[in-house]
């Protein structure tokens, strides 16, 4: 498995040539880069930057062991002098960043990265597989809990996710878009989301009689919830609605169905439930669920109280990636850009400004010259200088989570449905023609 | 992060939860829990099951420490004498396997772990976790080896892949399913894939000029890529021959493209560097590409000489997940069953066995009970007796990656293309009557 120590070498070779290559040339001015991305992926309508806090940390104590210079040493691709150069390797730059579960659209920094070339392009893969997951996984959890329309949704994706770090670092962002629960235990005591979860189709499978299996959860459980498609939905209801009649001490919090016909059922169970004064009982619903099906569900006022989300939400299914782009924008003073087709981007440093209604809504931002001012508040703050975390960066996580709740009810109503709505991301005047005056620059027209 | 010491609580709670009601009732007897997959993903032919030998490692060394049961006793729903239980724990059980790299298909067990129920509960989705990650990552990655006809694919996919872990353990699968090589490089060296990178846009534009950049890296790595899309492709490409020829000492090994019209800049590329002599500097392929792009651009004869593979390997975009299943099949003696709808299964300890034609091709596969026979190679073996690792089941990383290119070239040719194509797998009789008979059982008609 791979810890804090092995992060060095979470590296592309590339980025390690790249910084040899710079010290060959003796090229030590300072570099901006700036991680953002050009377009959202299908289905989303925002995005919520997560990670940064966490990045920020592990790139102030990103270190070359003399174990990892021995190893990087047998690609005979290295020079010793490079090899001192990362044994003494501490980044030393300046980074701003988007506050954790910030609201972010495209062409609009979540971090933007400068220092010595070397030192900042070393950082690259790193940062962005870092906030590529939190981000991905935020998004995704925030349409969830967007359409089921405050019931609880619960993370049951530990499965499908994508390896140890994705399950328990999903958490994080999970709680930071919102989602009131996490099955994952360990995940759940270090991120302080609770902790939530029922019985499989084994526990009932393996009695012999599906209601000794009830019996034995509810006696040592009191409140739980009880699976009850193993065999046959609605005859285990019945069998349970006969038992909590006999026995009134009985105390079962909800009833959770897993497959078939997940609206149909609902209604025939809460039926059932109703008719036999049980309306206290909830139906939780699970089982291949996203938000297209919770819509679907709820329109149709499926009798639901909460849902447990695996597969699309721990896999992302319909959105797995993000076009993350970690780009040179500023050079020893010059503003950098490339040209190559369908990837423009714009060159140097920048905000992001936001503005808001007297509601409080987000109705629009600004992304300008770091050095501009723009209507609204900037977005883009210091976190570290000189290499070093400032105070303000360290935001505890409850703090950062109360933010992102807080973030999230300003963003406009159309953006939070399932529905294609965009959001007003202008360019400003002189980031456009530092654009155009770069290009021509960089790429002067063939005569 | 997350550290081999926090496997035991990389759990869901409900399996704690039924892991303390089975202790609470004495439900002490061994139980087999089989882990499957009931439908191939969308695009794939065929699965190949990797995580096997690292899983059961970490399985035998699982334990709970006492920092982590305090920490579990914070959730309030553990009584002392389970705790206590989870002090003494290890896994005491028994696990068949098949060997990694092995092509599986549907209803096939990738594992099947008997042992104390409670025991083998708790392991659920730790293994399903486990699994899941590299047999998907495995599965696509042989899509686009296959596809790429020979030439090599090269893993970039770090910055997209979900997390550390991901991005790490990705490219252990990534060498089972025959790829050639990667840019993460603590994960090459780690699982040893050969390391490779060219260099990012950002080192064209730090420089003032585009030719500067691409003197200074043939000048510091003969036989290197040059990356040439930055700003015009095809003017690079002219300046590159013009100085090429003016220095003939000058080794460039390759030209990257990694946006535009791969086919058409392919062609005009190739046929400017044939035309000045330069036959030997090869062309290789990068930027949005996944195996649809590649049969594409290999069916229009673009002269392409290998691939470079980020998004669509990392995140397994069209297939991010494969719906695993951990399902009991037997508890005391008694075969066990679902019966929910369109999730059926089979219920008793299995074998599979594949057959071969004279070739040694793969012609289709049985499943059984595990003490029948049928023709063909029994693939489930024994790999942890008693909770120990069978020396048979530590097989060293290179063997496993021989063995499994060695499978793979044994697989119908259909299978290994992109179109849609099935291989047959049977059910035995007595599997088929076994579930007959054990759903009559747990789920008797309605009269």
């Amino acid at each position: 498995m791979i810890g804090e120590q092995d992060l060095s070498l979470t590296v592309d070779l590339y980025e390690l040539a790249m910084a040899q290559a710079y010290q060959a040339e003796s090229m030590n001015g300072t570099a901006a880069f700036s991680l953002f991305f050009r377009t959202l992926p299908r289905n989303r309508n925002v995005m919520l930057a997560c990670g940064q806090t966490e990045i920020v940390r592990l790139i102030e104590g990103l270190r070359f062991s003399d174990d990892q210079l021995r190893r990087l040493a047998t690609l005979e691709r290295f020079q010793p002098w490079f090899l001192d150069w990362l044994a003494r390797f501490r980044f030393s730059g300046t980074i701003h960043a988007l506050a954790e579960g910030s609201p972010v659209f495209p062409q609009e920094p979540i971090l933007e990265i400068e220092g010595p070339i070397a030192e900042a392009q070393l950082l690259e893969s790193l940062v962005m597989n870092y906030i590529h997951l939190e981000t991905v996984m935020a998004s995704k959890a925030l349409r969830l809990k967007q359409t089921a329309a405050g019931r609880p949704v619960i993370d049951f994706g530990m499965r499908r996710m994508h390896g140890l770090d994705a399950a328990w670092r999903g958490v994080r962002a999970f709680r930071l878009a919102g989602l009131d629960g996490t099955s994952h235990v360990q995940a759940g005591l270090d991120f302080n989301m609770p902790v939530r979860g029922t019985m499989a189709h084994s526990f009932v499978q393996a009695h012999d009689d599906e209601m000794a299996a009830f019996r034995a959860y509810a006696h040592l459980y009191p409140g739980t919830t009880l699976l009850v498609d193993t065999y046959d939905t609605e005859r285990a209801v019945a069998d349970l609605i006969r038992w909590m009649t006999a026995c009134p001490d009985v105390d079962i919090g909800a009833i959770r169905l897993d497959s078939g016909d997940l609206g149909t059922d609902a209604r025939q169970c809460r039926k059932a439930l109703d008719a036999a004064g049980f309306r206290h009982v909830r139906i939780l619903a699970s089982g291949g669920l996203d938000e297209d099906r919770i819509h679907r569900l709820l329109s149709e006022r499926a009798p639901l109280d909460g849902f447990g989300v695996g597969t699309a939400l721990g896999a992302a299914s319909d959105a797995p990636s993000l076009e993350l782009a970690y780009k040179l924008t500023e050079y020893d003073g010059q503003p950098r850009l490339k040209n190559s087709p369908g990837k423009a981007s714009y060159p140097g440093r920048k905000q992001v400004w936001r503005e808001s209604d007297r509601q409080g809504q987000y109705i629009g931002d600004v992304v300008t010259a770091r050095d501009e001012s723009a209507p609204g508040q900037p977005l883009l703050l210091p976190v570290m200088v000189g290499g070093e975390r400032l105070s303000d960066a360290i935001v505890p996580f409850e703090s950062a989570v109360a933010e992102a709740h807080h973030r999230i009810a300003r963003l406009p109503e159309a953006l939070r449905g399932l529905a294609p709505a965009s959001y007003p991301v202008a360019i400003s005047d002189r980031l456009s023609d530092l654009r155009q005056t770069t290009l021509t620059r960089v790429s002067p027209p063939i005569n």
